[in-house]
C-alpha cells in the first residue's frame, strides 16, 4: 500500500498538464516534487511485452522474456469465460513481477474481414462472444492487481490507413456490432483503462470524440477508469482532453503538454477538464501502486503448463472422418511433414510480439507421446528462403507413401499477418498447397494441421482429405497442444468463434474493405460473419460456432422461461459416445415479427459444459434482456420488444439441435405518432387509427379520404403517404390545427 | 406562335407565387390578367396520360385513349437509342393533339434492387444505358415540341416511404451510378423539366436541395429548365423555392403560394429568387404555347404499327435449345398455355397507367401467324379469382401431351408490380410454376414466355425447358410482338438491360432493402447489378446483356485508340447464320492500375448493328472521356486517370469476345500532398519522396527514420503513419516549420 496521492488541484498547471502524457514510450509521466510516481504500461494481449533497455523507438525490438499464451484468435476459439480468467490472472502474475501497471489488453474488436492483419489479436466476429472473454480475461488480469486496457475503442477494424481511416458505420451496426462487446465489459469488469483506437469513426478521430469517450463510455456505461490513446493516436491534443481523452501516450516530449497550458491560459480550455484527466492518471497510479509488490515472480513452469492446457482448449477440429485420434500403437508409422510441425509459428507480428520463456514445437512432443509408433518427419517446403521444391515434395511424398498416418502441417507465413498492414487474400502459399495435393496423391489418409491467425481458404482442399485441425496460433506451448489433441490425449472442444467462407469474395464486406480516401463504408450494417452468410443461406466451408469431438453430444429439447432479467434457457446434454468430452452449448435468437430488421438468428449465450461419457448434464443459459435489445435510431435508445422470441440451441449457427418460443413483455418503448407518421403508420396504431378514422368521418371530403383507404389498391398507394403531406393535397379537409390535435389524441 | 409573355418583373407578388404552384392536379396556374395562360402536364412515360374528366383526386383515375408503348423495362431491353427517338417522337405528337405541354418522363432511376415497385418504369441498372435511351427519348418527344419531364431526380430506388426515406449514399456512388444518366440526358438532351423525387438523399429532401437542384443540376450540369416536385414531394415551400424548385405540383389551394409571400414580406425570401422561378414557369409556358396546335392528331394505327415494332425488339430470348422459332407447318400443333395469352398484362399500375387505344393478345397474334399449323389454347390459371387448379393443370396437360410445341405463358400477376410498394419476392405464384411443371412432365418441349415490369426467378425450372422467352410488358401491340418472335418473323434482338439472378439473396442490396425507420444504406456503393455479381464472381440465371438471335455473330478482334475525346473503339461484326439479325455490341472498360476502386468492369458504350445473313459490319463506339471519369471525393471532381485502360468488346458481361489496351495521358488532377499523407504516400509520390527522404537525411535522428523505412518489415507499418504523426513521436528532428516547407517542396 502507498500513501494517498495528492490530488491535481494541488499541483502547478504545468505538472498537470506533464501527468497526462507519457514519460517514455511506456512509461506514465510523475511529478517527483508532490511524491506521484510513473507507472509502467507495456503491450501484450497474451503476454507482458515489457521492453528491455534500447528497445526502438518505434517499440518493436526486444522484450524480456514472457510466458506467451495463445494469441486471441486462440482464446476466442475456447468458447470458456473461465478459461480466460485463469489467463488473465497468469499475465496479471508476470505483469506484476515485472512492475507493469497496465497490460495493454484485451482487444476484442469484431473481425469485420478476415483479411484485418490483426485478426490474430481479436476474438471473435461476434460481439457476445468477445464482450463474454473480454471481461473474463479483464477481471483474471485485475484480480492481480494489474490494470487491463480495453482496446481498441472503437470500430478499429483494419490496419490499412488506421491512422487516418473513418469507419463510416450507421447507429445500428455500430451499437449492436461494434460497441456491444464493449459495453459489455465496461459495465461487467470495470477495466482500469480503455484504450482510444487510431481511426476516426463516422469522420472523428476517436481520440477526440465527446460522443464516443464521455457520452457513451463514461455517461451511459458508467466507466469509472482513464483513457489512454493508442500509441500515437492523438490528433489534436486540447480536443481529445476535452472529448475525455485522459492519457496521451507516449510522450510527444512535451510539444503537446505545453499546448495544453497554453489552452488553459487562453480561456480556451477549462482548467476543471485537465484537473479530471489528471485525476485520473493520478487515480491509476494509485491503484497500480496499491498492489505493486517488488519482490513478485511467477512460476514458469507453471504457466507454460497452463499455456499447454489453454492451446488444447482452443483447437478446433474442423473435420474428423475417423482418422483421428492417431493410435500410438507400434508398428504403426506417421508422416509428419511441413516446417511449421518443427519451426512453429504460434504469434503473429507487431506490438503484441513476446519472447516466450521457451518454445515447444509439434514434431518434439508427437513424438514424445508417439508410444510404440514410429514418427517420421520431411519439412515439405521451407519458410523464406529459397528451396528446392521438387525435392522437398518428393522427400515427403516418399515418407507419406508409406505411412499408416500423414499429417500436413500448413499455414500462413509469419510476414503475411502483422499489426500495421492487411492481408490480401486468404490463400496458403501455392508451395504448401502444391504439397499437399502431392502428398494426398500419395496417400490420402491425411491430416492436415493449420497454424494461421486469421482465417484462410480450405475450400480447394478440404474435401479431400478425411481430418482437419484447425491450429491457429497457439503461443509458446502450442506444440504439445497439438500432439495432445491429435493423439487424445485432449478431447477437442475448440468452436470457431469466426466463419470460415468458402471464398474471400463470398464475406459480406468483401467489395467495402478496406475502403480508400480515408473512408470504409461498413455497407453490410449488422450482417457481419455468420449473421451475413445465414441471412443469404449462402454457402460457407465451416460454419460459426463449429468444432468437433472425438465423442457426440446429443441435446435434449430445450426450454426457454421469461424471467424478470431476461430468459433462461435450459438444455440436457448428453456424451453418447465413450469419451469424456466438452460440449460447447449455443443459444441463438430470433424475433420473427420485429417492427425493425434482424438477422435471421443471432448468438445470445453460450456455455462449455464438460460431460462423461455416457452422462448427462443440464445446461442453463440466462440470455440477459440487454442482449435481447435493438438500438432503436428513433429513440435512441436500447429497446426490448414485446411479443415472441425464437430461442434455438445448437452446436454452430447451422447445426441447431433444437428450439423454443418465449413471449416477452418488453419495455413498452416506442416511437409516438407525429405529422410525419404515414397513413399506414397511423391506420396500425391501436389508438391513432381510431382517433384518424374519426376525424376523416367529420366531414364529405374526409369520407373521400377514408373511402380511398378502405379500397385495398389505392390504400397501398395511400398507406406510405405521411398525414401532413395527405392533408396538403387538393380538397383535404384537415388544418394544421387539427394535426396537432390527432397528433395529441393519438399519443395521449 | 404566341407572343412574348410579360416576365415576372411585371406581376405583383400574389401573381408570381401563384405561378410557381399548380392550379389543378394537372394544370399549372396562369395569370389571366398578364395572358399568361396555364399549360397541362400529364403522366406517362410510356403514352399520354390525359386525365378524363372526374377523376379521383389522387389522379390515378380514368384517363382518355392513347397509344400504350412498351413500358421502359422493354424500353431499355432494346439497348437502341434511334428506337426510343422514334417513340419519343409519336409520344410527342400524341401529346401535342392532346393539348399536352409537357410529358412525365422518362424515369431514368436505377434498378438498384429487383423489388423495386416501379422498375417496370425504368430502364436499367445501369447508367450508361439509362442515360442514353433516356437521351433519346427527351430528344424524340421534344422534337414535337413537347417538353419532357427527366425523373424520379435523384436516388428514388424504392417505393417503400417513398415520400420520407433518406437514401443514404455515399459520394461515388450517388455520382457514378445515380446521378450519371441524369447528368447524361440533361448536358446531352436539355429537358424541359427535371422532376424532382419524394425522398430525401443523405437526410435532404430532393425538392429542398440545393446541392443537388443547383449546385449540381445548374451550376456543374448546366440545365436550362425547370423543376418541378413530384406531385405531393414538397415538404416546405419556402425552402424548396429556395433550393432551386421551380413549380410545386399538385395545387395546394394557396396555401403555400401564400408562404411565399409572407415569406418575402417579412424579409425571409429574396424576391428575385421567387421571380427566377415564376420566370421558368413563364418560359415553359412560351415554349409550350409556341409549338402548340389545337388541330393536331395522330395516326392511331401507325402508332399501334410502331408500338409492335419496339415491342418486338424488345423481347429478349432468354434460352434456345433449338425449339424456336415456331413451324407454320400443315399438321404441327402449337399448344398455348396460360391465361396471360388470353389477357395480356401489358403495362404496370400506378400514375403511368394507360388506356390504350386497342389491345392485342398473343393468343390471337399466334393464331394469325400459325399458317397451316394448329393452335389449341387452355389457360392453365386463373387470374385473381379463385380457380379448380386440378381441372385447369389437367386441360392444360391435356393439349401440351399432343402438342408438337408448347408455349406456356408465365408471369406476374398485376397486383404484384405497381408504384407505391416494392415486391418482396422474385417468385412467379406458385399455381403457375406447379402448372409448369405438370405441362413440363407431359411435354418437356416448352417454350416459356415470361410477362412480367420486374425480374423474376427462373432457377427453378430454367435448365429444364428448351428457350425461354422475356416478354416483360410490352404494350398495347405486345401480343403480335410475341407472336413475330416465336415466328421469326422478327429475328429476337432484345439484350438484358438487368441482371437476372439466380436468387433474391444473391443480389448486393438485398439486405440494405428497402430499409427502416426513415433510412436506406446504399451499403453496396457502387456495385448494382452485373458491377456486383461480376467483382464477386457470383452465378447468375442471365447476365447482363445477354439475349440470343435466331442467327449467330462472329467478332473480329477489336481495336482501340486513344482520341481527343476518349477512346475510339471498332471492331467486326458478322452474322454467322442463315438469317438477318441484329447484334447489340457492348464495350466494357476496366481500369487495372486504378488508384481507386473500380468493377472489375463497367459498360462505357454500345450499338445495335443489323447485320444481314453472311455480311459483315464495322461497328464503331466511341466512348467519351466524361464517361471514363471517376468522382474524386478528395477533389470533389470527375477525373480520368492517366494509365492503361483495357476495353473488352462482348455480348454481355460474361460474354466478352476480344480486348483491346489503350494508354490515356488522363486530366493530370491528383490531390496534392499534405502533413496528413502518410509516409507511404509521401515515399511513392515522384517529388515528394525525394524531398522527404532529403529532408531525413539532414539529422542523425532523422538519418533513424530514414533507416526504419529502408527495413522492409518497419516500413509496411511505417507506412500508413501520417507525416505530421511520425514528426510528433519522441525524438523526432522534424518541426512544424519544417512540415509546412516539405509540403510546398513537393507540391512545387
Amino acid at each position: 500500500m502507498v500513501d494517498s496521492l495528492p490530488r491535481a488541484s494541488e499541483l502547478t498547471l504545468d505538472e498537470k498538464a506533464s501527468l497526462t502524457s507519457g514519460r517514455s514510450f511506456w512509461e506514465t509521466e510523475g511529478v517527483e516534487r508532490a511524491g506521484i510516481p510513473s507507472i509502467y504500461l507495456t503491450d501484450g494481449p497474451h503476454g507482458v511485452r515489457k521492453q528491455a533497455q534500447g528497445g526502438d523507438h518505434l517499440g518493436i525490438g526486444d522484450s524480456v522474456p514472457a510466458t506467451c499464451f495463445p494469441p486471441a484468435v486462440a482464446l476466442g476459439s475456447s468458447w470458456d469465460a473461465e478459461l480466460l480468467e485463469r489467463v488473465g490472472a497468469a499475465l496479471g502474475e508476470e505483469a506484476k513481477a515485472e512492475g507493469v501497471g497496465v497490460l495493454l489488453g484485451p482487444g476484442i474488436n469484431i473481425k469485420r474481414s478476415p483479411l484485418c492483419g490483426r485478426n490474430f489479436e481479436y476474438l471473435s466476429e461476434d460481439p457476445i462472444v468477445s464482450g463474454r472473454l473480454g471481461a473474463a480475461l479483464v477481471r483474471g488480469l485485475q484480480s492481480q492487481g494489474v490494470g487491463a486496457s480495453l482496446k481498441h475503442f472503437a470500430a478499429n477494424n483494419q490496419e490499412t490507413d488506421r491512422l487516418r481511416v473513418s469507419a463510416d458505420v450507421d447507429e445500428r451496426p455500430l451499437r449492436e456490432i461494434y460497441l456491444r462487446g464493449f459495453q459489455h465489459v465496461v459495465t461487467h469488469a470495470q477495466p482500469w483503462t480503455v484504450m482510444c483506437s487510431y481511426n476516426r469513426i463516422n469522420g472523428v478521430y476517436a481520440s477526440e470524440d465527446p460522443w464516443l469517450l464521455t457520452s457513451v463510455l463514461r455517461d451511459e456505461w458508467g466507466f469509472e477508469g482513464l483513457v489512454v490513446s493508442d500509441w500515437g493516436a492523438v490528433n489534436d491534443r486540447v480536443s481529445a482532453l476535452v472529448a475525455g481523452l485522459d492519457l496521451e501516450m507516449p510522450s510527444s516530449g512535451g510539444v503537446t503538454d505545453a499546448q495544453l497550458v497554453a489552452a488553459v491560459r487562453d480561456g480556451s480550455l477549462a482548467e476543471s477538464v485537465l484537473d479530471t484527466a489528471a485525476d485520473r492518471v493520478i487515480d491509476l497510479v494509485e491503484k497500480a501502486l496499491a498492489e505493486a509488490d517488488a519482490t513478485a515472480t511467477y512460476d514458469a513452469e507453471a504457466h507454460h503448463a497452463l499455456a499447454r492446457e489453454v492451446a488444447g482448449r482452443s483447437v478446433v477440429l474442423l473435420k474428423n472422418d475417423g482418422v483421428l485420434p492417431l493410435a500410438a500403437e507400434a508398428g504403426r508409422t506417421i508422416a509428419v511433414i511441413g516446417e511449421f510441425a518443427r519451426t512453429p509459428r504460434y504469434q503473429g507480428a507487431g506490438s503484441s510480439q513476446i519472447v516466450p520463456t521457451r518454445l515447444d514445437n509439434a514434431l518434439d512432443e508427437l513424438r514424445a507421446l508417439s508410444g510404440d509408433a514410429t514418427v517420421v518427419f520431411a519439412p515439405g517446403y521451407t519458410l523464406g528462403a529459397d528451396a528446392d521444391e521438387v525435392a522437398l515434395t518428393a522427400e515427403a511424398v516418399g515418407i507419406a507413401a508409406d505411412a499408416d498416418d500423414v499429417l500436413v502441417f500448413l499455414g500462413l507465413p509469419g510476414e503475411d499477418e502483422s499489426e500495421g498492414f492487411d492481408r490480401e487474400h486468404l490463400e496458403l502459399p501455392a508451395a504448401q498447397t502444391a504439397l499437399l495435393e502431392a502428398v494426398i496423391a500419395a496417400n490420402p489418409r491425411v491430416t492436415v494441421v493449420l497454424s494461421n491467425g486469421g482465417v484462410v481458404r480450405v475450400s480447394g482442399w478440404a474435401d479431400r482429405v478425411p481430418a482437419i485441425v484447425e491450429g491457429w496460433l497457439l503461443g509458446q506451448a502450442g506444440g504439445g497442444a497439438i500432439a495432445d489433441v491429435l493423439f487424445g490425449v485432449v478431447n477437442p472442444s475448440g468452436r470457431l468463434a469466426e466463419t470460415i467462407p468458402v471464398r474471400l469474395e463470398d464475406t459480406a464486406s468483401y467489395l467495402n474493405f478496406p475502403g480508400e480516401k480515408g473512408h470504409v463504408r461498413y455497407g453490410e450494417g449488422l450482417f457481419v460473419g455468420y449473421r451475413d452468410f445465414d441471412a443469404r443461406a449462402a454457402a460457407v466451408s465451416f460454419p460459426f460456432g463449429h468444432g468437433l469431438s472425438y465423442t457426440t453430444f446429443a441435446f435434449g429439447a430445450p426450454t426457454a422461461t421469461a424471467t424478470a432479467e431476461g430468459i433462461r434457457v435450459a438444455v440436457d446434454v448428453t456424451n453418447t459416445g465413450d469419451r469424456d468430452g466438452r460440449e460447447v452449448v449455443q443459444v441463438y435468437v430470433s424475433v420473427p415479427a420485429s417492427r425493425v430488421q434482424r438477422p435471421v438468428r443471432e448468438l445470445k449465450g453460450f456455455a462449455t459444459v464438460a460431460v462423461a461419457a455416457g452422462a448427462t448434464e443440464t445446461v442453463v443459459i440466462d440470455v440477459a434482456a440487454e442482449d435481447l435489445a435493438y438500438f432503436d435510431t428513433e429513440l435512441d435508445a436500447w429497446t426490448v420488444e414485446g411479443g415472441e422470441y425464437v430461442v434455438e440451441v445448437g452446436a454452430s449457427s447451422r447445426d441447431l439441435r433444437g428450439s423454443a418460443v418465449v413471449t416477452l413483455a418488453g419495455d413498452g418503448r416506442s416511437a409516438p405518432l407525429t405529422i410525419q407518421s404515414t397513413l399506414g403508420e397511423w391506420l396500425e396504431h391501436p389508438v391513432g387509427g381510431p382517433v384518424l378514422m374519426a376525424a376523416l368521418a367529420q366531414s364529405a371530403e374526409a369520407q373521400g379520404m377514408g373511402a380511398m383507404l378502405a379500397d385495398p389498391g389505392l390504400r397501398r398507394m395511400a398507406e406510405s403517404i405521411p398525414l401532413v403531406r395527405a392533408a396538403s393535397f387538393p380538397g383535404s379537409p384537415v388544418t394544421a390545427e387539427q394535426l396537432d390535435q390527432l397528433v395529441a389524441a393519438a399519443n395521449r
